[in-house]
């Protein structure tokens, strides 16, 4: 009883932060047809400095740390990338209208992270004063790629069992039943590619580039004086934009309908308690903060918006783009910032207190 | 005497501040041909920046204030607004080789205010120690949508007495009249769709956004960190952008002819006075601060850069937006900003001395 | 010995700085073909920015200055930029396969100063506490101009002593030939369009309209709160993109071929440590600072990134400019930075130590 209020005063008094202010500030503008409009140029800005500061962060950190303790979170990272995207294939894609290619893509992008998502909730931990292992961000990746190697994987695993189905039942010629067959094998899903593409993108970029120069050189000065104290402000124009961008992704989503606006505002609360869970278990057996649980909780809650979506529309080019980002930028990203995050916080808040 | 050398001593000295040594500077660099040109999603987001802290110090500011004293500084605002159309009517529009349309655009450009005209007047209120009610600048919409407004009434008013004037000398057809008697009625000019566009304008959506999050959340973190310390510095990259672009704007001017360029050099100053005289009723009858009263002037002052220009383009599209954005941009908003709020500071430190 | 082994020490810990950190990061990712980019109008504006604080800087600087001391160090820059186009003149233009133009641009380019390795030069002197004059900075167009007239006026030279040789040869018709010599008098090349280009360059206006704000206004306010604070962290930007552009335009050096990567290697030493020579002199005869030697020495290693090239592309328009820019941008400037500057400020500081 006591937890639940303590839990729900926490909860209730996150809304008031400009974090999640910006964010809803965002969406309310776009909703009454305001033609403001932030830059395409500063918003890809600011993502950059955002993400190189949580890199810089994380690689200052990881020189003081003890490599070891970062194992079993690391571990429970990539299972829940791998996780939430079989978790879509039998909810998701078992849904009537929805087409396996796009409840997959989608699945997948909820699997992935969402840089902006991960540092709004950095910014609403330091505020309430919970710690963290400052490694924790590096857990991104960890999560990120095996989600989106695992949509793409099952995507052509499928699309391949399709197309030898329909050739079963009517097959044209043997001609082309042989070559079908000798493409089987030629076409196996070549993993390292995704990998690598995914290493590539310009989100994964700028953290891991920000890992290596906070690991290697000595940014304290530019830390310090510029990536910093601009975090929160970047971050607030950041959120501003997400919201705006919400609110014009809807139309896209109500037209692949709602049975994906289900999946998204349920999935991200969905993942975030899982990975939480999961966050509780190195918690109490490697002593993982629980700062460090808030995040592990946040980044399962979060999709991708910058990075998954070009590498999804490579690697699964049959899925429809509007069903998966729809779904990730106009309900999945709100849902996990605005309702993922203080829950989980609430949460973390409340066993502190207990 | 004692007054005047004072009011002059102060005017001095604040043409060396940086804002109005930028503002110049870029007039200087552009008249000399340089291919210096800060890119436009910077000149955006500097914009919002400004307006946004505009209006997150003023949303903080309602928190603790008495809604009462508002009253008569925003009857007056918008008093302003109307006016300055009238004025302009009943001037420019009189002059030879001036289309009464073009002179009501110009007129209404010049009652709506400019965003970055308020930031320059705050900036140099705050270096100077002139202290101001943290509400003032939401005067800004009370002045800037009554203007824009009146323009495109008046405008509608006078094309179709034109229309009507015209057909009944030659009219072509009795249906065509017919219609026309039709016409008159159904197209009478919608007032609520010019105040939405205006509220849906980039830059006071900006500002009230700002002003809503300053009310509604606790934004003291990124306004301390973020836009309150950027403020004065983006101010003057600002400063230089406009420089720079009244210079271009000249030869757009010099087509339209010196009537208007004569009408944008006194028309600020005027309008400024005016607005200066009813907010000193206002100091003295409801206590309305010195500082306060030079807002009131300076946006009376100011001539709308930003949002104005398409309002009035889709509101009266017959007028000419060479005549107005070259007056606005090249004349009005130079003048406001180097002579105006030197001349209203310099007043408001003479009176508060004496 | 004890002079050696304290000059490494200090070499090898400038690498550690974020400022060569970033440049190497932005190398190594845009290498393993990273989608990371930083949007161009992010790039200009922080150009714009970096220009701005180092010319204010100068012109507060020059306020408090002896005027004096600029004169000898300000005819070394003049000389420099002469003798570097005539070293690439009887270097870079004699080896095999280097066409005249093709080399008479390059060397241009290496004579005209970059204004971000300038700035990489300033924050590492202000990081290890090494002093200089305010001024010293304004020293750029001394050397940026002379080294660009000096390349034009020479390739144009080359060009009519060609066409006169080609025409003395094979005179097609008697006509043409006279036609050619009345050319040769009207097209004498003109000095001054040369030099007001350069000044009307983006990145010179910038550093000239910050020395005049610095010496006529009084910019502290905005200089403290913005242009200072921000110079840093925006500089590792800029190495960052400086770092991935260097690694992009390689492609084009290869197709120009290996003498220019030769040169591009060399020169930035080699010019460096001539005007460092000439610093020393300038130190013992009029007390001109270690630092400013350090900065007199860094502009003549740099070669021109932002201003130079449209110059040149006008001036020399039958140069490759792949491969004036493919030298400078992939080589010559990751040379001047990550190898020049810690020599010039290695060799500075032993020389204090001894």
């Amino acid at each position: 009883m006591d937890f639940l209020s303590d839990f729900l005063t926490r909860f209730l008094a996150q809304l008031q932060s400009p974090t999640l202010g910006f964010l809803i500030g965002g969406i309310v503008v776009a909703s009454l047809g305001s033609q403001l409009a932030i830059p395409d140029a500063a918003y890809k800005f600011i993502v950059f400095m955002l993400l190189m500061k949580v890199g810089l962060t994380g690689g200052q950190g990881i020189r003081e740390s003890n490599l070891g303790e970062i194992l079993l979170p690391a571990l429970f990272a990539v299972t829940m990338g791998i996780l939430i995207v079989f978790i879509g294939r039998y909810t998701l894609c078992k849904l009537p209208k929805v087409k396996t290619e796009d409840g997959l893509a989608t699945a997948g992008l909820f699997g992935a992270v969402s840089g902006s998502t991960l540092a709004a909730a950095l910014t609403l931990l330091e505020s309430q004063g919970i710690t963290y292992e400052p490694w924790a961000a590096a857990l991104y990746p960890f999560m990120d790629i095996p989600a989106l190697v695992t949509a793409i994987v099952l995507a052509s695993i499928y699309t391949k069992k399709q197309k030898y189905l329909s050739k079963r039942e009517n097959p044209s010629t043997r001609q082309e039943y042989l070559s079908q067959q000798r493409g089987t094998a030629s076409n196996r899903v070549k993993i390292w590619p995704i990998v690598k593409e995914s290493l590539q993108g310009s989100a994964l970029t700028a953290l891991l580039l920000g890992l290596a120069l906070g690991l290697v050189t000595k940014p304290e000065s530019v830390y310090e004086s510029f990536y910093s104290p601009l975090f929160s402000g970047l971050l607030s124009v950041l959120m501003l934009i997400m919201g705006m961008e919400a609110a014009a992704r809807l139309g896209e989503l109500r037209k692949v309908g709602q049975w994906y606006a289900l999946y998204a505002f349920i999935a991200p609360l969905l993942h975030g308690l899982i990975a939480f869970g999961l966050g509780m278990i190195a918690h109490y057996v490697t002593g993982f903060s629980l700062g460090g649980v808030v995040i592990l909780a946040v980044i399962a809650a979060s999709s991708s918006d910058i990075s998954g979506p070009p590498t999804l529309r490579a690697g699964i080019p049959s899925a429809n783009p509007s069903a998966y980002i729809g779904s990730s930028t106009a309900v999945g990203t709100p849902v996990a910032i605005a309702l993922g995050i203080p829950i989980f916080m609430g949460l973390a808040q409340a066993l502190m207190g207990s």
